[in-house]
């Protein structure tokens, strides 16, 4: 993505329902306590779609249902989603109940069945509690409002304690192209695939395949390169739906504006691969590891990946230690090719390892930098030129505290 | 190991000087504030020796030294250990300074720095001081009582709460062998090898061809199968001596007593590496986790280290939850093979999965069971024949205090 373009641009306030056509809302069904529980993304047209799945061999009833989907028809028009509940490990009757949802969600809109995506985020191995959950698909009124998109992006969420969206702005054709996304994360989230809840929408006109070939070529570099705790859920996915109302010629790799595209696309992805990582269950800060110098960008992502997710990197950043040893212990366990005199480390802008050797620095000017929200370790190996950057957060008391109280 | 074999014996109170000609002592040299950090184990004569160590590709300078004197002589007579200080990412003086202990240990007992191993544990990254190290060497006067092996069992431990040792005899040719073990664990423990420190003695008469041979066979089923954090250390090695003053014939898999004494010293591994695992940082549990029905023992061992290293799984133990959809979740992304439609779980004897769906279970019994100080799961997957077991702690408040604060 090195062409330059000037007219992506980041709009605020703007969200999921921005493109043209499409319209969302989130409600409380009844499957968790208060918080909304139950949404619907809508577009006015059938939508091409492309999407990524979990690599976890235990994958979710919904997320069989939504493959399908994506693979046979390679169009969407409305996605239903619940929260509080992953229909996972629920047998035939999670199939069930997963086709139900897909069912009744096309008869509230009118639309066939094959035309709706389903996904589901929560508790593994408890049934469905489908009676409060067919009444509220029956309840559900989606609009392009910015309200409707809150009410979608709450209602997705799990142990998040924040709304995840974005919204790019480009043009094709001279036509102006809305990507948005939202999403959710917190825990069970771990690279080798999507590993969570995304969904991104654009007016773009692109069939299926090219959309898919866009999704994938950036989501290594953005879903796939953030860790909260190493867990692969069985649920998660992305979705991108694009209904081609904003009138552009096809955008395939041949188009001059493609791109533009893939650049607004790759901003949207990694924006929310940013927050959910941010908002890691129980964490404080985003830690950021970029990695330059490795033999490839491949074994750089997966560098910067193990040192990111190392449980004792991110227990030193949440104590403010510039503990560099636990981060050129992670580079060597990371099982990519490093020669330990070519490493260089630098918290922040501080060098701390040069040349495999420790390098005197200021104990008070890093205790002062790892105290900010944002904490950036870099590692240089002068091995090649691979490059790669990974997100992740820091490991405290309140992951533990969630996590040892979240089933009961 | 399937031989039954009528000999071997625990003996409690016992240590690592038990076997005939070792002599073990630790002292406070300075390199910690107070507690013991430096230790020597003293064979009478030249011991055979075998050893593995740490897969990370960022090895500490006194691991190279000690793989040297393991692979070039085969023999060993004495091992210096320092805690407090790794002496890892150190450069040339690091190298220097781990070859400086090795001679200076020699000339104190009137042996070849040839027959010493160094090891060192603790802080990566800082030089070692040496002064006191020195000092301290000449201070050192090992004895076979049962004292200087508590003493080198403390000396040995960083953030370790209690000593870790276990001793077994078994007869071989009618003659009695004994098989004593210390280890060190805590904190960056992960398999793919040793990852700890380990010392293991026997008056047995092998030579180390055949003591490699049989380390190797035992360390997949003990030290690789045990996690704390995943994080894998630059410095950790388990040796074994043996000195062969037990006057057998010398042992190879030709010998009747073969099974016997690998079964002996499998006994020894197995004991030091639950008690690694149970001690892991911040632990509060011991967690076993068994694996039937798997393609291969390795796939077995793989889905159990999986389960056991899963943070969530580790905080649901924490939490008494039975949470058995992380643990059908870490099965499912361990990589390994499986049918979902398969899969059975058992939390201690109670089901909770049959054929890969839910079954109702007493959650009083188990939160009951899950407040023992050992948890067993056992995962069955109806594959094949491979079974494997891996052992693991729970993830608490204690291990982020604990690591937000080790280096400061």
């Amino acid at each position: 993505m090195a062409v330059a373009v000037q007219q992506m641009k980041l709009i605020s306030g703007k969200n999921i329902a921005t493109p043209k056509g499409f319209k969302a809302v989130g409600i409380h069904c009844g499957l968790k306590h208060k918080k909304y529980d139950l949404a619907v993304l809508l577009s006015e047209v059938p939508a091409s779609v492309a999407g990524v799945f979990t690599t976890n061999a235990i994958q979710a009833a919904p997320l069989v249902v939504t493959k399908e989907v994506v693979q046979q028809t390679g169009q969407m028009q409305a996605v239903i989603i619940n929260s509080g509940n992953a229909n996972a490990c629920t047998g035939k009757q999670g199939m069930c109940d997963a086709l139900t949802m897909q069912e009744k969600t096309a008869e509230q809109f009118g639309i066939a069945p094959n035309l709706v995506g389903v996904a589901s985020t929560g508790v593994i191995g408890e049934k469905l509690n489908m009676e409060p959950l067919l009444k509220g698909i029956q309840q559900l009124n989606p609009t392009s409002t910015l309200e409707g998109s809150i009410q979608f992006s709450q209602a997705i969420l799990t142990t998040d304690t924040v709304m995840k969206n974005t919204t790019y702005r480009t043009e094709v054709d001279g036509k102006e192209v809305i990507i948005a996304g939202t999403a959710k994360g917190s825990g069970m989230i771990e690279p080798n695939m999507a590993t969570m809840l995304g969904f991104i929408t654009t007016d773009a006109k692109i069939d299926s395949v090219h959309l898919q070939e866009a999704l994938k070529s950036i989501t290594d570099v953005t879903f796939n390169s953030i860790t909260v705790d190493g867990d692969t859920s069985t649920n998660d996915m992305v979705l991108v739906l694009a209904n081609g109302l904003a009138e552009n010629k096809p955008l395939s790799p041949a188009h001059p504006d493609w791109d533009s595209f893939l650049q607004t696309l790759h901003a949207v992805a990694q924006d929310l691969a940013k927050m959910i990582a941010k908002d890691g269950e129980g964490a404080t800060k985003l830690i950021e590891v970029e990695v330059d110098g490795a033999v490839t960008d491949a074994e750089a992502r997966k560098i910067a990946k193990t040192v990111v997710g190392s449980p004792l990197v991110k227990t030193a950043v949440f104590g403010c230690d510039a503990n560099w040893g636990r981060v050129i212990a992670a580079v060597g366990y990371s099982g990519a090719s490093v020669d330990p005199l070519g490493i260089t480390i630098k918290i922040g802008d501080t060098p701390v390892v040069k040349d495999g050797e420790p390098v005197i620095f200021s104990e008070e000017q890093l205790l002062h930098y790892l105290k900010q929200p944002e904490v950036k370790i870099f590692v240089g190996l002068n091995k090649g030129s691979g490059h790669g950057i990974a997100w992740g957060c820091d490991l405290t008391y309140d992951y533990i505290q969630i996590n040892a109280s979240y089933r009961s």
